[in-house]
């Protein structure tokens, strides 16, 4: 079956390291998804803006899919559990789809151009294969359960800055300073076992450079520069 | 993109018309997942079988996703009002990519096969090109709402049976009758405006031909024959 993306997304997640691994972990962050001609006919939106989230299927552009293999280990449950990759939201997955809920902000100007999201989960650039309103009577089953293993809740990481980057964040907006800050609480690091302890961190995100690491399970923002 | 089917769903929907307009509608439906090679290997499924839901992303293989259209009237909403394709979950939607939540009810043996789920809303053959775990703790905000007009509880009809219908149901197992009549009671007619009330409707369902029409708001199932 041949595909091909109706849209693009931009979010503030320039690298694959740093993009937060589900929609929601950072509230700070946002995302247009700007629709590609023919789909930039205002009709084709018409009656979503009434509408409070929607589903994104979308390519994972900057993975070869046929890398995937039959088990992974999710870096969120620790990379100690090995899952089949169909009971994962892996992006290393037969044909590379992904699928994220997203909470829509509005339509974005001139009608037909696309849509402000929140919180995507998703890296910059992203090509969109479809949007579909998310129906709550139907898609929120009150008896349901994820697979063993993922009810734990995230561990988010306390983060301080070095006198340096808090300097220089003094500069940016204030969404760009949260999102940094909610960017590296979300733990972006591989799972344990690939973990270096006294590794060094680096991600672009919304145009900047950051550098941090973790000691005694705080993290510590330590170099914030506009990415060159 | 180049995308290949993972599987072929198989269900008791053997024609467009009858097939449910979402998940769950038909509660007597089941339906199996097979995978297939090399994605039949029992590794790609482990976990799964402890989960409650999966969303499946599936192709409209029966549709020629090249007819699509900026707006759609769904009929579900009685087929008055146009939405944005996108505002919508139509088949008819630029790549003919569909989206359902289904019960999951075990793993299909031999391991590795697939899966067997409950009342899906896909039809028998449709090919399969994605399987993820529902997420409920990320997929079920509290706060969601669908696009405006959405909110209308589905109206089922009420089922009658005749007397030959009825004696030819004699000889089906019990989830087939109930099947049957969920499935019309589900309402698949067209919307109102493209509606003949002196219609006759033939559904091909389960291996059988369904023959009813609707009188005085009620459904009338007057013909049951083996399909030839």
């Amino acid at each position: 079956m041949e595909i091909t993306p109706i849209a693009t997304l931009y979010s503030d997640f320039e690298a694959r390291f740093g993009t937060p691994r589900q929609p929601g972990l950072v509230p700070a962050a946002r995302g247009e998804v700007v629709m590609r001609p023919p789909y930039n006919d205002p009709e084709a939106l018409r009656g979503l803006e009434s509408c409070s989230h929607v589903w994104l299927i979308f390519g994972f552009d900057r993975i070869d899919n046929r890398d995937w293999r039959p088990t992974v280990r999710p870096p969120r449950l620790g990379g100690n559990r090995r899952y089949g990759v169909f009971a994962t939201r892996s992006p290393f997955r037969p044909n590379g789809l992904g699928l994220s809920l997203v909470r829509l902000e509005g339509l974005l100007a001139p009608a037909g151009r696309g849509l402000a999201i929140a919180a995507p989960d998703i890296m910059d650039g992203t090509p969109v294969v479809d949007i579909k309103p998310y129906l709550p009577a139907i898609e929120a089953p009150a008896d349901a359960h994820p697979p063993a293993g993922f009810e734990a809740p995230n561990q988010a990481l306390a983060v301080i800055w070095s006198e340096a980057a808090a300097g220089a964040a003094a500069d940016c907006d204030e969404r760009v300073r949260a999102l940094i800050e909610q960017t590296v609480a979300a733990d972006p690091r591989p799972a344990y076992r690939q973990r270096d302890p006294n590794e060094r961190y680096g991600m672009r995100i919304a145009g900047f450079e950051v550098g941090w690491r973790v000691e005694d399970g705080t993290a510590r923002i330590e170099r914030l520069l506009p990415a060159g």
